[in-house]
């Protein structure tokens, strides 16, 4: 748990509600989270779900580890801790983004469970919608393709604490969408989203 | 300074751009940043600004001191270096929304004039704008509000390195816009800042 230190802070109650700006936006926001091996596909998918997003008129944004990484959480390593705290930062940030009424697309690894749970709790103890898109690829498969050459690092032992070498992944025992990103095609797995996303409301 | 500890970490590009997003608003992203003492009207501001620019189907977020310390950042207390990192983190998160296109209004006392020089440097660094709003007002008529009650506790002693009675707040040398919100009325104030929005085309 995270210490709270923050005191005498009370909430400054506003005269634009969430409600309202999913009106104007013409959608209602929500924290889609892409969980999934290094290599496995998650910001491919992102990339292309916000494209097809945008030819449709709707407001997405896409947080990434990797951009995360480079700003608000540039203080955080890979430890086990600093992994906690990474996650539990952009969970926050989801959160915010939601109450905006973007469609946020999340695409972190976020390897484990509690950590992910912590997330959804975050956005259901607020009423937010938290969607967790496990995409799913064999180690072997995702190691082949390596796309930034991680994997090749951390068997040479160049990178420590590398999910799937020598850190544990922790598959989502109940995701709202389930990606088999090595059998699906890239337009099957945004089609299988959009579907979700319009079958729930999030957008018309 | 923070540390960087974030490595094997890269840009991640995307298929939608910022200027897509504004297109799609009919607005370009801002960080308008109100700072001031407690209690010099930052937030009430910040409240009509908002319900204004819905009046006229513009999507802005209010970032408050007082949300945000419930939220991504109440593991923060209020020493030198905890309030250092309170506003580095607002400041990376203003950016984000900037970029999403979402007129930002981050209302924060924010006391120390590095800490907001840093933001304005994060915002340009990315080609992203940053208003500092000065919400000038006498501690004798802000401690005369104590809307929460603050002051008098500052003064009994009950709450430590209270802005304006025992931590400094050093006010802006060259804020783009100044509001004397003890001399102008509410509405004054929000019309200086929509007069500047439309001049410099955040809003049309």
């Amino acid at each position: 748990m995270v210490q709270d230190k923050s005191t005498n802070v009370t909430w400054h109650d506003g005269l634009v509600s969430c409600d309202e700006r999913a009106s104007l936006l013409e959608q209602k926001g929500v924290t889609l989270w892409f969980t999934g091996l290094s290599g496995s596909g998650k910001s491919t998918i992102a990339v292309a779900l916000e494209r097809r997003l945008m030819d449709q008129g709707k407001l997405s944004y896409r947080l990434d580890g990797d951009n995360i990484r480079l700003g608000i959480n540039k203080n955080l390593g890979f430890s086990a801790d600093d992994r906690t705290e990474n996650i539990r930062r952009i969970g926050e940030i989801s959160k915010l983004f939601c109450d905006v009424g973007i469609l946020t697309l999340a695409s972190f690894i976020s390897p484990y469970r509690d950590d992910r749970d912590h997330v959804r709790q975050l956005h259901e103890a607020s009423d937010f919608s938290f969607v967790e898109i496990f995409v799913d690829c064999a180690l072997s498969s995702a190691e082949e393709r390596d796309p930034k050459g991680l994997y090749k690092k951390a068997r040479a032992g160049e990178i420590k604490n590398f999910t799937g070498i020598d850190d544990p992944y922790e598959v989502p025992n109940n995701p709202e969408i389930h990606l088999r990103s090595d059998v699906l095609s890239l337009d099957q797995e945004v089609d299988a989203i959009m579907a979700f996303l319009q079958h729930n409301k999030f957008v018309v």
